[in-house]
């Protein structure tokens, strides 16, 4: 069984409209309400697979009930954690050009609400084969959270897959996750903020203040850029910044990194090599959710152990049939039938 | 006891957002929650002032849920009947400069749920002295629902104030409500589509298709312009339009009519006279709730039997108090006090 955990989930909230006129008053037409949050959305590409998954982390309040509610409905296997704070809702307005979004903060979590998580967590662990960690964390939830979940699962012998952002990324690689995938925007964030301590120490840094002060190396041209342009020789033309930035987050502790690079694909960094995985076509649709199929898909393949070639191919034709469901969470199963022999895959 | 009813409440949800940015994403920085609905914020403001009240309607899902979690919270008697549908929210994005609001739909509410809530009604008029019926209704509700609550009230010798718009308010008004509290704007709206009946029918007309098509009337400077202007003299110079608007309210069956006019206070119709009420300053704050604030004085004052003038006086002193404070369904006391024996209260 693959386990999913999403410790900020949401209720997702799709509000159509005609035109968003700020300081209006819109009648909304129609409301689409989803279970939200990312590793949501992994469980619900990998049921639509036909694989055993679990959805876990934590819920709470109304808004958590009505969650829990939504994921039944969708008959999708879940076992989160409660806690007495309110689930955060997303809303996004959609009018005829384009999407507005507004994102609530997630409900503060207690020590004893997270230890409960954990418990729950080792428990699964028995029936896991490979566990997902995906999204941001809510307050209270240690930064150091994915860190503590990637150790206990490799204790248990539990492959793990990590994507997420920021601290909780920089935390988690340092725990030796056997994947990472951080999408292009995500890792470069994440290194640009580093940069001023590579050169002495390789382990996370606690804090991102003084890095945030060194103005010099934040600008452009100065460190950063150098480091990008110096390795795009070696990254074979362009992405080469990327295959560099793979590279890093190798040396911050994960086993692989598969960096999700929107409709260009992804690029992965292994031990056993270095490759890109490019669809054959541009897929129009909803980009949101499809590194989310993205890391279903390498959840698969880390369970089967497939061949990262092979592996790679599925993940890019399911994140494109991501891309041409309507929804999040969803995969066109024409769309990933059709490019799953269509993806091209070569040695970075 | 008074009763307040609201058929279709809300969640209603503050978000306090930086600026808005049209299709922008957008940090939620503070999420405030509270029970929507005007009926609910008339038997607010009645619980401030220490009357005995007892809030009912329709409330379902997860969100109903909520509401009724809130409304315990706030310790405000309720007793709504469930509905299988989901309870509506109101999103209202506050930036720097103003507000931007999102009203969804209401649920669909069956005939069998009509039903109960009309027999939890029938039961609550054997403790109630006054009904306040205040708001929009949702889907599937008869859109003369008010007139049969309003004639269940009549016969079992309970009074009625009836705050609502459009076809509700025109049928409500046909079973002969004890007041009728329309704003200005409901009021000339609710006229303007009726006026090509006016000359030969007093009833509630059953569609508003022929008025809508009826091009040259709703033109302005034809029969609605001159009517407003023929009365104008009649009603002692500004507000003659509204007087003769709160006039045909009278003849389309409201025994009693006040029009709010937002900070210019109200203006009364009755058997007894008709007056002006208007408040001594402007206040500044939150108009929302103002009027529902103005229907908890008007209901206290028909239980009371208060005198039209000192009634109207409470009720502008009450809205402005409602004005002063920060979130709708709550009132300013201090406000309210300095107030009371301040409004300017005149025959129109």
């Amino acid at each position: 069984m693959i386990v999913t955990v999403t410790l900020n989930p949401a209720l997702d909230l799709t509000y159509r409209v005609d035109a968003l006129v700020p300081h209006g008053t819109h009648r909304v037409a129609t409301v689409a309400e989803r279970p939200g949050g990312k590793g949501i959305n992994v469980a619900a590409a990998l049921r639509t697979l036909g694989e055993p998954v679990l959805a876990t982390g934590l819920l709470g309040g109304a808004t958590g009930g009505r969650v829990t509610e939504l994921l039944a409905g969708e008959g999708l296997p879940a076992a989160f954690v409660p806690i007495a704070g309110e689930t955060r809702r997303t809303v996004v307005v959609a009018d005829h050009d384009d999407a507005t979004g507004f994102w609530e903060p997630g409900p503060q979590v207690t020590a004893g609400e997270w230890a409960a998580f954990v418990a729950r967590f080792r428990d699964l662990l028995g029936s896991a084969s490979v566990v997902a960690l995906s999204g941001s964390l809510p307050p209270g939830v240690p930064v150091d959270g994915y860190a503590d979940l990637i150790r206990l699962a490799a204790a248990a012998g539990v492959r793990t897959v990590l994507d997420t952002s920021g601290e909780a990324l920089r935390y988690g690689l340092a725990a030796g996750p056997d994947l990472a995938k951080p999408n292009a925007a995500e890792l470069c964030a994440l290194l640009e903020a580093r940069a001023p301590a590579l050169a002495s120490d390789s382990g996370p840094v606690s804090g991102t203040g003084p890095v945030l002060d060194s103005g010099p190396v934040l600008d452009s041209g100065s460190g950063l850029g150098g480091r990008g342009r110096g390795l795009s020789g070696a990254g074979g033309g362009p992405g080469g910044r990327e295959l560099a930035d793979a590279a890093v987050a190798l040396a911050l502790g994960a086993r692989a990194v598969v960096v999700s690079r929107g409709p260009r694909g992804v690029l992965a960094v292994t031990a056993d090599g270095a490759w890109r995985g490019v669809p054959p076509e541009r897929i129009a649709g909803n980009p949101t959710g499809a590194g989310d199929a993205c890391v279903a898909a390498l959840a698969r393949g880390l369970r089967d152990q497939t061949p990262w070639p092979e592996l790679l191919a599925d993940a890019v034709a399911l994140s494109a049939a991501a891309v041409a469901a309507p929804s999040a969470g969803a995969v066109d199963r024409d769309t990933y039938r059709r490019l799953l022999t269509a993806v091209r895959v070569s040695a970075a």
